[in-house]
């Protein structure tokens, strides 16, 4: 007898019982306020990610030895955030609750405020590691508290000062970046200071979400809000080896926008990112 | 002295008080459920409506000739359907109470409901005519009561049976086809029956809501949902003339999706069309 | 537990035991001599039918009310096409002796003799009906005789005379167009004489090849060799009807090349034409 | 010994000297105020006409059969306009003084003027023939005399009233149109009155400027200021075919601009008009 | 009472009286031999500004604090180079002559010459600072004088030897790279000397003129000639930094073509080198 | 007398008897298994490589003083590989009998094995250096032998261990990673031990084979498997230089897909590292 159709990330089709990672879409970009199409990229991830090996030689691993789970795309509201920040985030606590680590393909980067809910929930000393061209600090956007533009002021609702590290932010408002000077660590434009944040962190439960427009936009072009200046992908690799030995306890990877790169670029690189966050959360 | 830049769309550049139409762009689109990007058809229309000229030799008029003012694009709340839709209602009418005719840009066709909500306080005896290939008469979809699948029916709410009269339907799913056959005048595939309805409604208030992916995608591939089979450019366009006898107290054109084509054709079309329904409504 | 992520055509999520079609992809396009591509036909397909809806207003029927079992794609070896037409004729024979209907996606038209040789093996008695731009009747192309443009040559080669009748083509070398008028029933740039043929054909076990580049490049830019002059979506559906009658024991559906066409319009059109398609073939 | 590389419309490999007909490129584009690009029509259309056959199964003939020289692009001044023009009118010339008929590609539409300007010389009693969506009849366009938008109004400074033929005419503004019903035949929109036109002007010397707008965007996407509401594809061949057998004795196919159509249809049929245009004017 | 639309660079709506920067768009492209397009680049960037914010990380100034009107694209005739040069340069006399700064958005890099014509006028002693994949030396042509590729060379005619200073330069002939040698002050390739010479021109009056494919393609592929081997975004701002202490009289950015690049990276990039730029020349 | 229209490489227009170097396309992508293209790189390289100049400001050397014939491309059997191989090789024997350096320009990266196997035929004591992101090294992909994943290994099968010297590589499965560290030199990632091979290399003779993809993706996105974290243009450039006083008696340039590119930078890259090859390996 034959199978349905089962399309994951490229080796990423173990059961969800063995595995230990489970990775999926959130493809939700309502509160996009320049160009939407973050939607698409855990399709089209999943479909161009048999492009790349499974197996990386920076770390010698392959995906072909762990155990990861691919369960596709949650089915979310288009145009309520607050049921779809709830959807989320009901997936996330189902997967934290099975002792497993859940690492979200996004969609815009609200989508995280909904997964560090569930998280933050499972671990109270809950630290965030943020990756990022855009501070995303407002408190408010448009009037809207919910927003691409507010994701992390909303996550510092949660955690208060001292939790959130912020790494390459090259865009914001003077308001906004005025307020995280009082509130969060910001390392603007790059890497620099992320080994010595890493040993302050050891032990703590991390959430490491990553905005791929901290890349430079030369090499990652496909996203919403392109920002010129970024971090090269070797850094940014980099970055990733460098906080692998933390206790990352949930990871998220967003913004990829496949549409506004015909080349296939950005995909690509977002599926190298995340074949190297997978091997890397594990040991 | 010099000005600062003015942008509106061709020949659309009157004042406010000497003019009988007003443009104004609603970019919109959160509940897009499949390929977002209408939110930029206004603004892209303005920027290209100079390819085409302001003279009609289908009804030898000319914008040059009429009062229309372009007041630009409304500021929307992204990811807040309930606050947007608001926005435009408070927008259409100011609009009304002068005595103008709004003509408003999409925006997902959701914006519609924003529009007629206005118009329908000043014309309790509204009727609604639609150029569309899907029905938008879901009650709810996935969960949600207010959703470009579900604009029409939303419209339905506040004028009940015997005001909606829908020409070009090509697609829906199979009950809300069904509650359509108690609820609307639905005439599937083509505007055969519309001279028939034109006479009908003659000397009642008319609201027409062209939804332009009622045309061929050949003509018209930049749209989010495009379904093969619409009608041409000329019989959209004899559709319009047919029905400009009529009183028709608002209108709009929505879910142009520029970014899906990258020709610039769909813009041109879409603006052909604007120019040739400022045109029309105006005796 | 929760499931690995399946991808299915929409509508097509049946199990294979319980479905009387098989849909599958055969995504080969090795032999392409201008433009390849038709090889992500069908994972395109499976991703995009959700812009379309399962029901179908021009035959009131809907797939959800249908057994439709979608197999994925075949794994074929690229550069020996010997091989790649043999791994799709066993998968046919598979279907068949299964008792179901193979319904392929491909690929490029040379697909079509793989399944074609398996079909005329339980068929003996099996006629081809071919809507296509181009005659496909070379004897060799470019010194291969396995060629996208010699695949009805092939066809002939085990059906033999009076067994394939050609609708739509409008582009050949002379010399082909001269071979076929002694071997094959060809109707020029329409589909004038299908009622007819298909009267004839009433009883006999047939198979349907659809080349989508019969429809004319501007509803279907998206495709290898876009030949100007071709039937509108309306033409083809409503030949698609003219012989659903028919005893159609196999079908495919070809030469969508997506990367060509970045509206996806194209892709959509081919997904309303295999829903309509299967529909069609459905009692 | 090998050859340099000879790149040549398909089927137009003949020598200089043993030709009828020569098929040369004008990539010009200088004057175009909307959106440039028709200077790479005719390189494109090398490149891509081995996508289509050398065969028409319209008129049964066969480039192979005929001869065509193929002179490739003439190097024009960029920014230049007059001394342009005076190089393309060389060129014409002595193709001409050679006995030998110009088939221009290219290049905006302004270049047909360096065209006439030698052929009206050879042949004082010429008439034009302009399928075409725009008038070109302006007197100036931005102050300037010689531009895409008044070179039929140019060429009617050549040869006076009673000479242009136009058809397929759905845009202009209010005052050239007028002025052309003093000067020019303008059949609107189609080719209603061409057969009669034609036989008019049996034994007349007739130069054919065929602007590829005339045909609807839908199928022909590549062109700088797209119209819709045009004629089809069949239209235009049939409207070839009307007027293939007057004294031809110049012809140029103008405004294809590649770059604005990447599904490549637009060259394609550009390609397809150049085969039967060049097929038609052979006897 | 409602205003017409408004459309400016994003912070750069002051009224012209109170502004000391006057930004305008130069839409020329005539000259440009190789691809066009660079016509569309002032629009596009308005259109676009509003992806970046108006606060500068880099310098902590913002553009909402600054004085910048955006006066619009000025109206150019296509094909007459002269007439156009000419209109450029009236137009920047009188900004001169109010006491502002003019700062253009080319079009080709010729743009600049008209701009210099007047800047020379008020300032004889006129240095001109060059960021320029190209050297732009050439005497002539394809027999022309105004050209893009001989912009460089035009303004020497004005300002003699001893006062250009170029920058980043890759491509060239050998003929004009042989001349610039005895004319012109060349740093190819890169900025290693440009602190060096900022001291040196310590008081002078500068015109900056910023060639964006000085740039690498690969962060900003959207021009007309991508040349391989250029310099990041980071170094160009740093660039831009180091002259900002200079006696800036005006500046303009150019050869942004967008239709290049569909992904908008290089409209952002420019945009925020804009920017920059004039937040830079802002004590 | 006029010429038919010749298109050759910039500057490579030389008669084939007085050149020293041929260049010649192999437009062949059969076994490509993701995206496939590259058979248009060579004409689309042809036609673009006006946009890059003749002279070399790296090498002060210029195409101009230089002797190369481009023959244009190989007309080679699609989906038959092993007959494709030997026309390859054929053409590459007769241009090595000539006394001529061979230039290809592939087409995918299999295309070198029939070059190599003709130089080695000549050169038994060839060495091979292979810029490349992927190992190329598997012994059969998806049960083919012949495949761009496993030319050299197939390369290996003629000359054996220690003859290939392998840079950039960044991708692989790990069996290849694993047979390769036994059986070839492998530089992973990067050029940095380039100029110790190469001392060691001096006077052997060698192919030196250029899969473009070794560059980075934001400067080469068009080709079939884009791998991010590549070299940078100049370090390709500086890679070349190195190798060029090698003796170099063969070499490709190959994987260039233009139409995954539609900015054209990555076909103005290759052309400009072809430009820089063919003048680095000219003494």
């Amino acid at each position: 007898m034959l199978n349905r159709n089962i399309e994951t990330f490229i080796g990423c089709d173990n059961d969800y019982e063995e595995s230990n990672i489970v990775v999926f879409g959130a493809p939700f970009d309502s509160t996009t306020s320049f160009r939407p199409g973050t939607r698409f990229a855990s399709k089209v991830m999943r479909s161009e990610s048999f492009g790349i090996e499974t197996y990386s030689p920076y770390q010698d691993k392959d995906l072909e030895d762990i155990n990861v789970f691919d369960g596709g795309d949650l089915e979310l509201s288009f145009g309520n955030t607050e049921r779809a920040l709830g959807q989320i985030k009901d997936f996330t606590s189902k997967v934290l609750a099975d002792g497993k680590i859940p690492c979200m393909i996004g969609g815009e980067h609200l989508v995280t405020l909904g997964s560090v809910r569930a998280v933050a929930e499972k671990y109270p000393d809950l630290h965030v590691i943020q990756f990022d061209a855009h501070a995303d600090l407002r408190d408010d956007y448009l009037e809207e508290k919910l927003s691409h533009a507010t994701v992390i002021h909303r996550v510092w609702d949660i955690l208060g000062d001292g939790r959130i590290f912020q790494f390459g932010i090259r865009s914001g408002d003077r308001s906004e970046i005025q307020w995280g000077k009082d509130h969060v660590y910001t390392n603007q434009f790059n890497f620099d200071t992320l080994q010595e944040i890493t040993e302050k962190l050891q032990g703590k439960p991390v959430y490491l979400t990553i905005d791929l427009d901290v890349l430079d936009p030369s090499v990652f072009p496909g996203t919403g809000t392109p920002e010129a200046g970024g971090v090269s992908f070797m850094d940014l690799l980099q970055a990733i080896l460098t906080v692998s030995g933390l206790n990352i306890v949930a990871c998220d990877v967003n913004e990829l926008s496949p549409v506004y790169d015909q080349s296939g670029v950005s995909t690509a690189v977002a599926c190298k990112v995340l074949r190297e966050l997978l091997l890397a959360i594990t040991n």
